[in-house]
């Protein structure tokens, strides 16, 4: 039922007369619906951040209380092999590889998103030796761009080339090592095409390294059939694995023979309860591990895999460019204000999971939509972004958020000194 | 009453006559045997491996619950701020602070212990440049040497140079940028004398950089009082962190200002959320941290290190050396077999908090044990490793652990087919 779809009724967004009542219809009618239950979802909220923070689900709830009494603490150091904890940065990447488009055994769930960029950014680099260019955009999350620059820093030979995306393609020169870029953009939410760029790239002799942090889970990831080489991204946005959940790294099978990364730490020996002097890096992707795995962090992603059982990836993409449409549409209708203007490509073809709003007052406006029990968040200077999760979300939600908007911007009910900016963090 | 370290009797091991109702007596007098309550152990088996994770702690399994369901669950993205889940690496690091003789301000719990040492070691580089050495034992904890050979690796013109530990201090050269030790090795317990390592490392002008995860919660450890520079160690050992507990990263106030780490994320900006291209360090120690972290776990930790609330650490040195002490009285006066002989060193003074026994059988002799629920672990080839860890262990369990383990090396109940090698992790 879930995977069938054909199943959701075809849409006329652009009708004049839509009205909230067509909503709750489609809410009945979609094949995904069923889906909210796998939530624990405060009541009367409409979550609207999942791509900052996933939602708990029911399982990751269940499976974190079994972790914590029953393997920590009735099985103890023994459920490191009874409950295979020390397989588990495999075994969670081997869960996740189907929303990828990668094999079981190119991913490994280890550190955070910026780690994992450290190690293939420099593995990227060992390959081809003589090429000493690391290339990103100027709009790649920071983090990305902090970390690349590190490299920089740390390898004087090398260096850090930044471009604006859309010039990506004519900067692939020769001397560039690895392209390293968001498949979609943070603020905007605009799709790169990765299958592009990596042709590019690959035509030119150079690797590509995707962050897939505001993709996965959300648009369509082809790793293998877009033939990146490398990949990362975190655990906690749409794949919904909790605060800080442990982050993957992805290496294409061609790549995993010659894979050296430079953190070199134990879980990545070919031995590692041999407690050899040497350094043997493991077989495969294992050789990517470092230190010890977080298994509380990991048991709450690994849990939250669960909830896309069942799920066909091509619904998710079709739910959510309608939830997508139907916000832009309804706030273009409702809203009043020229402050208002979508910061999101306007054709959902090119847009991921979430949509983005400028206002010039958007961090108040969005203090206001919270107070109204509506979470989207802020990105400085002046972006509103709202996450519209199709596992989760219902047309509904979008009608009132969409409206709650429309007012707030049209009666300027933002402009209320307890909306002011404060420090904003995610 | 627990911080009175005069109150535990004085008692002489080396009695000829001490019975197990002494033991008992022992434990009814011990000022300690209270915080046996705030663990959750299962019932009946005596836990010698809290030098590889120790127990649940009560605290952190409701810490876990409600930060799960409520912070994660209810309160969503909003709980960066309304939980201070951003402030968390250094709020658990200040805690942190007085087990390690550290100021608040010195420590963060971020990473694994193995990325943690792997900043550390090159920041360590970057202090004094024209210095290339990475100096360190033989006998270290092996991903401690595979972390600095993979700088090494890094890093063409630094190397490192691995000695035996008895040749520490005349191995420190003045081309050695730092030296790197474990306070207390893994193996056997023996505690290096970290001031004098300190002192002499100064004397030539290197850094020293402390592993202290066989150390934090088991021996003194006083990081400014030893003028030590920089440290790293886990939280899932005598720190009770659980599985694969984030790790803590120290260093002194004098490093903070000109401290350069290489794996530079976002969340050791100086302004994470204005989402800067340019990467501009923190302010303090917070610049060492690199991604998000990992809320989960480290809310395992904070919770964890509730329980040494009103304990002194001498105290528990105390009752360590105790514990150890007569443990080693009890297997040298039951076992009859030369094949079991003490591995950790004799004098209680140079031990840290766990004993090893050498038996070429250790493997199948740890499971016997394991078979009758006590639980120690074996580090190969031949070592069996007892963690006494003086917060939930009594005199009564040494008592019984060196029982059955005299009467199963006399008896050679160990030489049974269940019993045989397969593979053992941590």
């Amino acid at each position: 039922m879930i995977s069938d779809s054909t199943a959701m009724p075809t849409f006329d967004y652009s009708l004049p007369n839509l009205t909230r009542d067509d909503c709750l219809q489609l809410d009945q009618a979609d094949p995904l619906s069923s889906c909210r239950e796998r939530f624990l979802l405060p009541e009367g909220l409409i979550y609207l951040d999942g791509m900052s923070l996933g939602p708990l689900p029911k399982r990751s709830a269940s499976s974190l209380r079994n972790v914590t009494e029953r393997q920590w603490g009735e099985g103890l150091i023994r459920s490191w092999n009874t409950a295979d904890w020390i397989d588990a940065p495999i075994r969670v990447g081997a869960k996740l590889a189907p929303l990828l488009g990668a094999e079981p055994d190119e991913l490994i769930v280890a550190d955070s998103t910026s780690v994992n960029l450290f190690k293939l950014l420099i593995a990227a680099l060992r390959v081809c030796p003589e090429r000493k260019v690391i290339l990103t955009t100027d709009d790649n999350f920071p983090t990305n761009v902090h970390v690349a620059d590190g490299v920089q820093q740390l390898l004087p030979d090398v260096s850090l080339r930044v471009v604006p995306a859309d010039q990506i393609d004519s900067a692939i020169a020769e001397d560039v090592a690895v392209v390293a870029m968001s498949h979609v953009d943070y603020k905007t939410a605009r799709i790169n095409d990765a299958e592009r760029i990596t042709r590019q790239a690959h035509r030119q002799g150079a690797l590509v390294l995707f962050d897939l942090s505001h993709s996965a889970g959300a648009v369509p990831v082809e790793l293998n059939a877009w033939q990146a080489d490398l990949a990362v991204g975190c655990g906690y946005k749409y794949l919904n694995g909790g605060p800080g959940a442990p982050a993957y790294l992805f290496v294409a099978r061609r790549h995993q023979s010659p894979f050296r990364q430079p953190i070199t730490g134990w879980m990545g020996h070919a031995e590692p309860f041999q407690f050899e002097v040497e350094y043997r890096p493991a077989e495969g992707i294992r050789r990517a591990l470092t230190g010890t795995p977080p298994i509380l962090s990991l048991a709450g992603l690994e849990a939250a895999l669960e909830v896309w059982w069942g799920v066909e990836l091509a619904m998710i993409r079709k739910k959510s460019r309608a939830l997508g449409s139907l916000f832009v549409r309804l706030v273009e209708q409702w809203a009043s204000t020229p402050e208002l203007s979508l910061g999101s490509p306007s054709d959902p073809e090119h847009r991921g999971g979430h949509l983005s709003f400028h206002h010039p007052e958007g961090y108040a406006v969005m203090q206001a939509l919270i107070a109204r029990g509506i979470i989207g968040d802020f990105r400085a200077p002046d972006q509103m972004r709202f996450g519209l999760a199709p596992l989760y979300l219902r047309f509904v939600d979008v009608w009132d958020a969409a409206a709650a908007l429309a007012e707030i911007v049209n009666e300027r009910s933002w402009d209320q000194p307890q909306f002011k900016r404060r420090e904003k963090v995610t």
